[in-house]
C-alpha cells in the first residue's frame, strides 16, 4: 500500500472524456468538493485552500475508440480524441468525518453523472484510519470463520441449498441432514429465500440448526449455516436473536438489499458471522465504464462488518472474468489500514458453477486456502451422490496444494475422476 | 397502467442477448427463481408450478450491432446476430411476501449478471398493493409539501445552499437570510454537507432554523429548509428530531447512501417531509445496458416513504437526455397501485443547470406545476441579485403558464431579462 496522509480519503476512478485529462479531473474535484457551474459569493481561497478535493494523479491510458456510455460533453475545437486514464482525487476527512454513507455521497454520489465523462468507475478508495473509530469491521473474518467451523489449512467446503426457492422447512432440514452427513463444513440459503409464507425463517431455522445441533454432538463436527436475515430492519435483528437462540453460527445478508447504516447495526448486534452476499452486484459493478469495482465496494461492506463475501469464482456461470474475481478475493484478504490499526480481512466466497475441476487453477491464482469454496452443482449432481461431490471437492484441493495434476490425483481417487468426467478436467 | 394479476410481482428489462430470446427469458426466469445450472433432485413439478418465474411478454427491439457489456456468451451454431427486446417476468408474491429487501433480490439480484445477457437493464416493476401493509408511502407527497411550504399553483422555487461544502453554520445561516428576505420557497443542503466538524449539523440546523422561524413570524411564509440527515441510523434519528425541535419542516437524506430498510425507518418516525436526494443514481442508471431505470427506482423508494426526489432537469449540466428526465418527473406522478389503494405519487425535483431559461418546455412537457425547481447559479448568479434571481423564475413560470413566449414577457419583466440575457433564451 502506498503511503497516504492519513487525514485525507482517496478515490481512484477509471475516466474516458473528450476533455483534456488535467482539465477533466479538475472538474471531478470540483463537484465533489467546493463547486457549482458558477463561482458564487463565498467561495473563497481560503475556504477552497481547507475544503476542496484534489487531484493527486493522473495516469493516462490507451484512447477509446467510441464513447462508452451516452450523453457526454465534447469541448469546442474538440480534436476527436477521446483520452483515458486512472485519475486519483484526494478529500480531507473534515468535509464529512468518518461516516460510510456521507462517504459514498462524496465519492460515488454525482460525479457519475458529469457531462465531461463518457466513462468513469470508481476503481478503489483509501480511508483514514479514523473509519475504525465509527465502524468495527468483521468480527469473525478468515480466523474466527476456521475457528467457528474447525477446518483448518484447507478451504471451507461449501453449497447452497437448491432449489432455491419453494421447499419446506422440513425438506430443506432434510436436504442440510444428508448435506452434514456428506461431510460439508458450510451452507447457505439460496438469497431468494427469506421469509416467505411457505418457508417461514424462525420455522426453517429452527428445523435446520437442530439437524446440525445433533450432527455436531454425534460427531464433533459444527457445520455452519448462513441463514438469509435480510430483510427490513426489525426483522434482520430478530432473525439473527433467533440464529442465536438456536446456537447457530452465521447470517447471511444481502449487502445492496439492506445499505451500509443497516449493516453497522447488524455487526453491532450479532454474535455470529456474517455473510455477506452480493446479489446485484453486477449492476453497478459489470460495466468497465460506470459504477464501482468490487475492489472498492468489498472496502465498506468489510468495515461495516461482513465476515465473508462473495467473489464468483473462475469460470463462473457469469460474465466475470477471470482476473476480476482473483484480485477480488485478493483484494478481500489484503489489509484495509496499516498496521497497527486492524486490517478487517474478510474470507472470499467462491462460487457460481464451481466444482472439482477449478482447484488448481484457484489456488495458484490465490497463493492461499482461506476461502469458502461453494459448489451447488458441483455437489449435488455428483453421479455418485452428495458425499462423493464433497470428497471430490477435498480431493481437487489435497491435489492442488500439492501440486498434483487432477487427472492424475484421480487415478487413485474416484470421487475426484467421477466428477472429471462429469464436470471436464 | 394494464391489468395484472395482485398476487404477482411484475418487472420489466430491457436485453441484449446472443441466444434466442425466448431461451434467454426461461434463463432469467429460472435463475430467479427455482432454477441452478444443474437440475438438482427436489425441483418437482409441482414445486416449480407453485414459485418459478414466468415469462409474461417478450417484445423484440432492434438487434444491437454489438456487444454493449463484455463476458458475455454465445450460442453454439450462432448466427451472428444480438437480438433486443422488452422483457417482462413475474413471480407469485408469496416467494418472498411484501419486503422491499428481497423484492430487490428477486428482480435485481444476480441476473445481471448472467452469462448469456451483453445487457440487461431493470426497466420497471409494478407491486402487488400487499406492499402497503408493509410500507406506509410517503407522508407528504405533493398536496403535504404545498401545504408545509403555503405555495399552490405554480412550482415550489428552490435552491442548495452553495459553496457545496466549507460554510461555518453562522456563514450558512446568513446565506438562508438573504435566500428567504429574496422569497425563496425552498432550500437544500447540498449533498456533501453532512455533519462534518466545521459545520456540525445541530448548530447549523439550529441557526438556519431560528432564521426561518423568525422570517415566518415577520412575513407568515415558511421557508422549507431540506437539513441533510444522511448518516448511520442512530446520527439519522438524532438530526430528525434535532429538525423536529426545532420546528423545521424537512430532511433530506441521500438514497443510495442509506438503503431501503432505513428509509423505512426514517418514515415511520418522520413529521415532516423527507427529500430524496439520488446522488450516485448514475452508477446504476446512466447506462441504457445495465442497471436499473429511474423510473424503476422511484417506487421503491416512494413505497419507503420519500416525498420529494431528484429528476435532474431540461438541458441540464449532467448526461441525462431531457425525454429520461422527463419519463421520471412523470412516473414520481403517476400513482403506484390502483385506486382505491394509496397512489404514494411524490413531487419530482428539478436541478442541475435549472434557470429561468427551461421553464416553457418544462411546463409544456409534464403539464402541471407539481414541482420543485431549484436553481443554484441560476439564483445566485443573477447579475441584480439574489432577489431578482427569485423573481426571474417566479416570472418565466408565469409566463410558462399563459403559454407566453419568454423572450415577450421578458419584454415587461426586467429580472427575467437580465437572466435570459445571462442564461440564454
Amino acid at each position: 500500500m502506498p503511503i497516504h496522509d492519513p487525514t485525507r480519503i482517496y478515490a481512484t476512478y477509471f475516466i474516458e472524456t473528450a476533455y483534456p485529462l488535467a482539465e477533466a479531473a479538475t472538474t471531478m474535484a470540483g463537484e465533489q468538493s467546493t463547486g457549482t457551474f458558477l463561482r458564487v459569493p463565498g467561495e473563497t481561497d481560503e475556504l477552497r485552500e481547507r475544503f476542496a478535493a484534489r487531484v493527486e494523479s493522473i495516469a493516462e491510458k490507451e484512447p477509446a475508440q467510441t464513447a462508452s456510455l451516452p450523453g457526454s460533453g465534447t469541448p469546442k475545437n474538440w480534436d476527436g480524441k477521446r483520452h483515458t486514464a486512472e485519475v486519483t482525487l484526494s478529500w480531507p476527512l473534515h468535509n464529512i468525518g468518518p461516516s460510510l454513507p456521507n462517504l459514498l455521497a462524496t465519492v460515488a454520489g454525482n460525479l457519475s453523472e458529469l457531462k465531461p465523462f463518457s466513462g468513469l468507475k470508481l476503481l478503489d478508495i483509501t480511508l483514514p484510519p479514523a473509519f475504525l473509530t465509527q465502524y468495527q469491521g468483521p468480527q469473525f473474518g478468515v480466523a474466527g470463520t476456521r475457528k467457528l467451523t474447525g477446518v483448518f489449512n484447507r478451504p471451507i467446503i461449501g453449497t447452497i441449498i437448491k432449489p432455491s426457492i419453494g421447499q419446506t422447512p422440513e425438506a430443506t432440514a432434510q436436504q442440510v441432514k444428508t448435506l452434514a452427513e456428506a461431510g460439508i463444513d458450510f451452507i447457505k440459503d439460496d438469497e431468494l429465500q427469506s421469509d416467505g409464507p411457505h418457508c417461514p425463517f424462525n420455522t426453517r431455522v429452527t428445523a435446520v440448526i437442530e439437524v446440525l445441533n445433533n450432527h455436531a454432538a454425534r460427531t464433533g463436527k459444527r457445520v455452519m449455516y448462513a441463514a438469509n436475515i435480510t430483510g427490513d430492519l426489525d426483522q434482520m435483528l430478530s432473525r439473527l436473536a433467533h440464529i442465536e437462540a438456536n446456537h447457530g453460527t452465521c447470517a447471511m445478508v444481502s449487502m445492496n438489499s439492506i445499505g451500509l447504516p443497516v449493516m453497522k447495526i447488524i455487526r453491532q448486534h450479532s454474535h455470529v458471522a456474517i455473510h455477506g452476499h452480493r446479489n446485484g452486484w453486477g449492476m453497478i459493478g459489470r460495466s468497465p465504464a460506470a459504477g464501482m469495482s468490487f475492489v472498492a465496494f468489498q472496502k465498506l461492506w468489510r468495515l461495516a462488518g461482513i465476515d465473508h463475501t462473495h467473489v464468483n469464482g473462475l469460470r463462473n456461470k457469469f460474465c466475470e472474468p477471470d482476473g476480476s474475481v482473483i484480485a477480488s478475493a485478493r483484494a478481500c484478504l489484503t489489509p484495509m489500514f496499516p498496521a497497527p490499526n486492524k486490517g478487517c480481512e474478510v474470507m472470499p466466497v467462491f462460487s457460481s458453477g464451481q466444482s472439482a475441476r477449478q482447484a488448481p487453477d484457484t489456488y495458484k491464482a490465490l497463493g492461499t486456502t482461506d476461502l469458502i469454496y461453494a459448489c451447488g452443482g458441483g455437489i449435488m449432481g455428483h453421479p455418485q451422490g452428495v458425499a462423493a461431490g464433497v470428497m471430490s471437492l477435498h480431493q481437487a484441493w489435497e491435489a492442488a496444494a500439492q501440486n498434483i495434476p487432477l487427472s492424475v490425483y484421480a487415478e487413485t481417487h474416484r470421487e475426484l475422476k467421477a466428477a472429471l468426467d462429469l464436470f471436464g478436467a
